[in-house]
């Protein structure tokens, strides 16, 4: 008898009602560039990361706490917020011990989903904190879904990509009957010596690069562990969970 | 200035509203087996089919006009009807110049989809008619949607690769800034020289394979051209359309 947990990936938010996620661990996904910024704040020493789905409500509560409100729409820093999604804005002179409060087109969009549809337990994922990732749930012998949050609801390289990475190094742990997963971890595998090689033929890409100019950003976002550090979704907050 | 017109790809029935239709030629896939299928059906001299969405449907339409119906559901001949969803049932002696009424789980919902929503033309397409369909999309100078019929709204592997064998034979007389197409792409191009080696990776290869025993089914609805017509989808009905 196999007695693995499953783990399927969601390629889209449009998807992700197709899988059961109570009693299960969802990895919330957006390499370009939520969940890099996330692990990104964390490691640097952010106290907790407050996602919201409204631009609004990012600057309400980041007045009534005396927070850092920081969002982005359609690439860029949102109307009303002073802060971004860039990973490279939050370096510890300016996070440590600091509440940052984030809405973004897609990722944090996506974790309101998951919450809504009774995700057991959330955290977040990226590159600079894959091995994080695969340690923890590696750890919670629990079912797993990659959530993508992808572009709008359309599929997207990168996270698929990260999905593939995480696959990759987890696979034996896990039971996987799973056509999504099985191509993302091809995909990793045809690119994973080259990710940044292999960057310009993302959609994403272009819209981050050639419009906004964010390169370092893009090569951030694709470097693993360079922020170890796991967040998880605890009481409204993504804090530092446990690493292994 | 670039004037070629649009390719998109759309992994699954439930991300088919993401994309413009109107105007737009549609290609409805469904590998494993409906549009393999209904290729057979065609190239082996059916006057035409007609596509449905449930097997009441189906048997009403079929006594009505003295068409054969048939169709699957999860895999196997529905209750009620005498025919399948296998390519290798409808050899010319037994379909040549008779109507088939067809109903299937994934291919002939999302082509109803595609109607709901809109769609200029409407054709379908797997490996059995990969260079009819190729002609056609080409000939037209329209914008292309390639729709993957998926399984139950799940990501699938056959209907992607074929996605891709499009895209690899097109490219060049098409605009393609699309994640999912690139990915297809690449899918292909890993896999093009041994199809029915990888199919025992995808989940619906168990389903067919080891449930039903469909073997030879999976072998002809992943060889190029063996079935080379184009069905046209006309005044409900799917005809022989021009060939290029």
């Amino acid at each position: 008898m196999n007695d693995k947990p499953q783990l399927h990936t969601s390629l889209s938010p449009a998807l992700l009602h197709l899988y059961d996620l109570s009693n299960s661990v969802v990895v919330i996904i957006d390499v370009f560039r939520a969940t890099s910024t996330i692990a990104s704040a964390l490691h640097n020493g952010a106290k907790c990361i407050i996602p919201v789905d409204s631009v609004p409500k990012a600057i309400e509560i980041g007045r009534r706490i005396g927070a850092i409100a920081a969002g982005e729409r359609d690439g860029q820093i949102a109307e009303g917020l002073q802060h971004g999604n860039s990973p490279l804005e939050y370096s510890p002179d300016f996070i440590a011990g600091k509440t940052l409060v984030l809405t973004t087109t897609n990722g944090t969009r996506l974790l309101q989903m998951a919450l809504d549809k009774g995700a057991g337990t959330i955290i977040s994922g990226s590159f600079p904190n894959l091995s994080a990732v695969c340690g923890f749930i590696v750890s919670q012998k629990k079912n797993v879904v990659l959530g993508c949050a992808g572009w709008k609801d359309r599929f997207n390289l990168e996270d698929t990509l990260f999905a593939g990475a995480v696959i990759h190094k987890v696979k034996e742990h896990f039971t996987i009957h799973c056509d999504s997963s099985l191509m993302a971890e091809h995909m990793y595998e045809q690119h994973k010596n080259d990710l940044a090689g292999f960057a310009p033929n993302m959609t994403h890409y272009h819209r981050l690069v050639k419009r906004f100019g964010l390169i370092e950003d893009i090569k951030y976002c694709l470097t693993p562990d360079v922020a170890p550090v796991l967040p998880l979704y605890q009481d409204g907050k993504l804090v530092a969970g446990p690493t292994f």
